[in-house]
């Protein structure tokens, strides 16, 4: 049971955005800017970035979410269980290894983020900025992830909540939904 | 050496809020919302969070920033010297030392808030919003920490350089500052 009164429809991180909408705001603005925003990265590997670091916080709400956002965009369910057992011999390009890695580390603490590691990345084709964002979403998630646990929200056990959630995040982005899609209320993160 | 390229004359956060400035508006905004908005907490308890958070996440250069807006807000510096040292002696109301230390456990995993150290926040006088508002500026630190930190930003060394910085947060709160602030540019957080 949250620690705060939240909407019993609402769980996770969807409740906390509509307890205070002034915050949820740029909350929503900057994961919409870093994750669906111009980017040489797809939207596919940021959500992968997102899943790892919410899988490693070991935050289950969140870990879902993006592995089903990120499965509903990469059209596939391989790359998410393989990154979550092994970034190293998982079936994504040497950049991304080396992007998740940096992300892994940021999860731990930004000290943790190395000069070999971002070497690695640049070497790998990484540019400044997929460096710059690659740090800026796994923090990112280091909030959310702290958010949604700190405050002991609801995860639903329903693995169709998550699949509907992934496809709104592909389908909506982070915004916030116009009036006229009340049937996706539930999910409105 | 930062990892990306910054601007020399930038340290810490301040260069990575010019780096990708539509990335850093929201980060700003929400900042500003969280630590200088309307709220029952006053705003130097708000940096005592800030402050507790980045002390623990090691982030020299946050840390030193958010010792200084406190000790700034609050007009002198023996409280900041003493929740980094023991949260239960310092001299903070019953209701701080809860909140303090729920910031805490969110600095380890949202995981690690228990009902109890929420029940003692809220039998010490603490509304909801005040344990929201606690948590996700905890939360918000964990990014800040970890974005300086993971692209391995300059710490000045200058004790004098935090002093100005906290006038400056004092002063001008996290806003960008507007044309005119020129003098201000070195500390434009």
């Amino acid at each position: 049971m949250p620690y705060i009164p939240l909407e019993d429809h609402l769980p996770g991180i969807t409740g906390l955005l509509e307890y205070r909408v002034d915050t949820a705001a740029p909350i929503r603005a900057l994961t919409q800017c870093l994750l669906r925003g111009p980017s040489t990265l797809t939207e596919g590997e940021r959500e992968l970035i997102a899943t790892i670091v919410s899988h490693r916080n070991e935050c289950k709400f969140c870990s879902y979410a993006h592995t089903a956002a990120a499965n509903t965009l990469l059209e596939e369910e391989n790359t998410t269980a393989e990154i979550t057992k092994d970034i190293t011999t998982a079936s994504v390009s040497d950049k991304m290894k080396a992007l998740l890695i940096i992300a892994s580390q940021v999860q731990v603490s930004g000290k943790n983020v190395t000069g070999e590691s971002v070497q690695q990345a640049k070497d790998a084709g990484a540019t400044d900025i997929e460096i710059h964002d690659t740090v800026l979403i796994a923090a990112l998630f280091c909030l959310y992830n702290r958010y949604v646990d700190g405050l002991a929200t609801v995860t639903p056990v329903d693995p169709g909540f998550y699949k509907g959630l992934g496809q709104r995040l592909k389908e909506h982005g982070y915004n916030r939904l116009p009036q006229g899609y009340d049937h996706l209320k539930k999910t409105n993160l």
